[in-house]
Formats: C-alpha cells, sequence, structure tokens
C-alpha cells in the first residue's frame, strides 16, 4: 500500500456535505461558506511521545486528534464543519490503519465535520490537525471580551487527565476503577461543542482547559486586561478522585494539570439563569468557580486562604 | 523565553488584513471570506531528514515552507489569503527563530498572505502549514477537468531541484555554479501564483509538480479519466544542467524528480494564444510538453521512441 492506496482506500469515503464543492484528492480542498457567517481556523499539532503515548490505542488516538482540535471550535462557540488531517505515520499498517480511520470518521459524523484535506508522509507518529468551523459573524466567544464583575465559570470536571497521566508516570497511585475513569478523560476527551454554541450571546469570553485552568484563565485575563478571583476548591473534580486526592494534589490536577478540553467562561452576574439554561440545553454541568476584578489572579481555599500553585500549566517547551 | 513569549514576540507582528476579524492568540482565527468566492484550504508537512535537510539555513527554510504550501493554492487558481503553521522545534533559538521568522513574513507579504495562527510544540524539526485562498465561485483549476484534445504545459524548468538533492546525496556531481542555481530551486522553489489565477477560465486542469511530473500528471490523468502522450524532450530543464546530464539522468531528474512546484496544465489547442499571454502577462515562460488523448501515459523521445522510466516519482511511504 503507497500514499495514494491509502488516501483512495482510507480517507474517501464520507456522505456529502454541500459546503464541500470538492474534497480530498485535489491542490485543495474548495469549500463554500454561508454568508452571514465568519470562518474559524484552528490547528492544533500532536507528538506521540509529548502530547500522548506511542502506544496508545489508534481509535482512542483517533478520537483525540480531533476532539483536541474541535474543543477549539466549541471555545469560539462555533459549529466545526471541515477537517484536514496532517499524519506523519512510521508505516502504513492496514489493521492500525483500519482501527484509526473507523474512529476517525465515526467522531467525524459525530461532531459534524467532514475531512477535506490533508497530507500522509512517513516518520515519527505526529498529527497535525486544522479544523475550520462556521458562527454567526462577530458573534464568538473570544478570549479578551471578559469583563469586570463576570463570573468564571468551568463546564464539566477537571484534572482527571492530569490524574491519569500522573498514575501512569508512576508518580500517583490510584485504584483501579479510578483510574480507567480518569484515563477515558485523557484518552478520549469531549469537546463542548453544543455548549459553545448554546453560550453564544450569554457569556462574554470562553477559552478551552487544554494547559491547565489557571494558565488558560491567564490568557483570558492578559487577552482582557483584567484580573480575578479563583475559588480553587469550587472547581469541579469528579467525586471518586477527589475522595483521593490531598488538597495539593486535588489543585495540582485540576488546576495546573491541562488536557482537559472542558470550557472555561466568563458571563455577566445577571446572566448565570441564561449561562444555566444553556448547560441545562446542552446536558453538560457548569460550576461557578471564580470572578472577575482587582488585579492579577488570586486563588482561595474554602477557607479563604491564598493557595499557591508550585506549577502554573503546560509550556510546550517547558 | 517560553511558548507564549514566543508567540508574542515573533510571531505577532504583521499589518492589518480586512478579511482578519481575529488573527493570532485566541483559540482560533476569525476570517471573514468575501461573498462570491470559494475557499480553497490545503494542507503540507515538512519534516527533517525527509523533506528538508535539518541543517537547511532557517530563512530558506521558512521561504520552501511557505512556498510549497501556497503552491497549492496557485495550482487551483487561488489568490492565498492566510496561513497557519505548526511548528515543532528541537529549542526555541533566538538566533534561528529570528532568521526563521523574518524570512516567513518577507515571503508572506511577498505572497499576500497573512499568518492568522497555528501551534509550536517541542520536537523533532517538523512543520505543518495550512494556506487558506479564494477563487470566483465554481473557477478552480481541478485534477479532473482534463479533456482529450487539450494540451499539456508546464511553467519555468523542472527538475534542477531533483538534481540538487542528487547532488547532496552523492549521486550526480555537479559543477560548483550549476549547483549552486539548482540549489536556489531546492531551497526556495517559486509559487506561480500570478500565473495559476491568469489561467483560471483558460487551462482546465492544473496541479503544480511536488511528486515528479510524470506522477503528477498521473493524478490529472487519473482524476480526469483520460490518456496522454508527453514529450519528454520537450519537458523544459534550465540549460546549463541540460548540458551536462545524460538523457537518462535528465529524464530521471526532470520527469521523476519532484520539489519543482511549477505548474502542470491542460488546455485546448484552441486556447494557445490565451495560455501564451497569462504566461506573458505573469512573467512565468511555459513549455508544451504533451497532449491528452488515448490509453494510459505513453512517454516519448524526440526520435518517437518510447521512454520507459524507473521510478514514478516519489511516495512519501517509498
Amino acid at each position: 500500500m503507497n500514499e495514494f492506496d491509502f488516501i483512495r482506500n482510507y480517507l474517501m469515503r464520507q456522505p456529502r456535505d454541500a459546503g464541500v464543492v470538492l474534497g480530498i484528492g485535489d491542490d485543495a480542498a474548495v469549500l463554500r461558506p454561508r454568508a452571514g457567517f465568519d470562518l474559524h481556523v484552528s490547528k492544533d499539532m500532536l507528538l506521540a511521545g509529548r502530547h500522548f503515548f506511542a502506544d496508545v490505542p489508534p481509535d482512542a488516538l483517533a478520537h483525540k486528534v480531533l476532539a483536541v482540535n474541535v474543543s477549539d471550535m466549541a471555545a469560539m462557540g462555533a459549529a466545526p464543519r471541515w477537517v484536514l488531517l496532517g499524519a506523519a505515520l512510521p508505516e502504513l499498517n492496514r489493521e492500525w490503519l483500519g482501527a484509526f480511520c473507523d474512529s476517525l470518521f465515526a467522531q467525524a459524523a459525530r461532531f459534524g465535520v467532514t475531512l477535506v484535506g490533508g497530507d500522509t508522509t512517513r516518520g515519527e507518529l505526529c498529527f497535525s490537525v486544522t479544523v475550520i468551523g462556521e458562527a454567526p459573524s462577530g458573534k464568538a466567544l473570544r478570549r479578551d471580551a471578559a469583563q469586570v464583575g463576570d463570573d468564571i465559570w468551568v463546564s464539566g470536571c477537571v484534572g482527571a487527565a492530569a490524574a491519569a497521566l500522573q498514575h501512569c508516570l508512576g508518580r500517583l497511585a490510584l485504584p483501579d476503577d479510578v483510574f480507567a475513569a480518569c484515563e477515558q478523560a485523557l484518552l478520549r476527551p469531549e469537546p463542548r461543542v453544543a455548549l459553545g454554541q448554546a453560550l453564544l450571546g450569554v457569556a462574554n469570553a470562553a477559552q478551552d482547559i487544554s494547559d491547565g485552568l489557571v494558565q488558560d484563565l491567564g490568557h483570558i485575563l492578559r487577552a482582557s486586561g483584567v484580573g480575578a478571583e479563583l475559588y480553587a476548591d469550587n472547581v469541579p473534580v469528579r467525586q471518586d478522585l477527589c475522595a483521593l486526592l490531598s488538597d495539593e494534589w486535588r489543585y495540582r490536577c485540576a488546576l495546573a494539570g491541562g488536557d482537559d478540553y472542558e470550557l472555561l467562561f466568563t458571563a455577566p452576574e445577571n446572566r448565570r439563569d441564561a449561562v444555566l439554561a444553556a448547560a441545562a440545553q446542552s446536558g453538560v454541568p457548569v460550576q461557578r468557580v471564580g470572578r472577575i476584578g482587582g488585579q492579577g489572579l488570586r486563588i482561595f481555599d474554602r477557607h479563604g486562604k491564598s493557595v499557591q500553585l508550585q506549577a502554573g500549566g503546560f509550556d510546550h517547551f517547558a
């Protein structure tokens, strides 16, 4: 099997998408965006040994590669539409590729995206995905739109992926059942696409939590030119995990862990009901974890004591 | 310097682009395409040791990384507009990054593209670029539109990049001055953006030559469901290089070499004057090298003798 057989046999098998004038197989894909919508474009690279273990099952890998990119659309309130997949693969192994592609297309269908192009080459396992989405013009959830007085919200639970990773690295010992649940969060994150879109016109600023809640909140604060208070013990962590962790480990996983792909967003206090309605509509719980205002980021525990973090989050060059 | 300093200090420094609602720094870039235009989207991955030598000067590398992607837009007749850059870098070295980024932005300005996003991570040197362009709706130069009776044309000269590579690999010995000229073709290919757009409504099918003329012509033939005759000695090769090479080496470099980024296109015989006018307008010479028709691809030399190629072109998994 060569590169071109792979493209023909594994990648060109999708249902028709009215926005795709020309899909896989030419120099470029040709797309026809809808009038009145802005395009949202993002790309993320994932390298074996850095962003995932090289021996991760191919179906989980395909899920994650797609999900972390689709999550960027969720964080903008955009509907993901199209994806381009760049892949460096050590070899073209039928079994591996079959499992990878089955999972990729299953998830793509679930997220509502069509694979329209990409590039494959031989090399150390590495993926680079570009995702393109649409949102009504001018309505995106930006990082730079947090306002003083906004509540800070988090969707779902955070910290589980980081706990699973720490377990794999031998730094934290989790019981089998808790590890299994946390490993799912690490391997198969669920981008909050419906919630992101439901928050259009409700939230002010948003982003997804990939590098760690505190570091990602820092991006919003810097972009918006504001400070914040964060209530560390309000940050939602799965109960079975929470019950096992010391405060220090819990803060470390939940505040500085990363790989959560939950939404971190701010909204005015007078829109709390609208936030909860958006959460209910999209079937994702949300939790208030802080408030925009003041200078810098101050983190407090349930007793009002200041919490100092050892590490701020994930820096891809640290 | 960390990832975020790098993004702020090296990447956020471009002139305003009216189509960019939101550029680098959020979860996604927000773009506003023009009504009446289709979007063209393409991505190419380049790995050290496979697509370029790891010690290539950073300014040449930036040029090539951008040029090979912009070339995909040229091959569709699209105007390149926006670029996302994914980069895995072994380290954040100021001097290297400075030279890389200076060249990247200089070329981006020349090609008319704005860098709107991307992703950096630590890893073996690897780039993944996504380029987005626009062309009037429904007008793209596709691979599947070649018609029986069309002339086959090539822009510029081909084979020089392959000759330089073969020289570097010790398989071909070129004199210094010829090598220097060929190395420029390898390091700094010139995407034929103006020619591609000038060929809209003139050419039927087009693609850029990246994997080797014969292999890339094969893509057009397969997609269009046609055969062709190719006149091997009409394929344009730089004169100083041509004078040095045996027929076998010339065919190998010019027909099966790759990395040329010239345009390969077909156009009806009655549009020869229009093709030449498009070439003159864009300042790029073009040459007729064959004709669409018959079964499969037949290659002939200047005596009408059949030419057999040893290798068809570049397969990224060969």
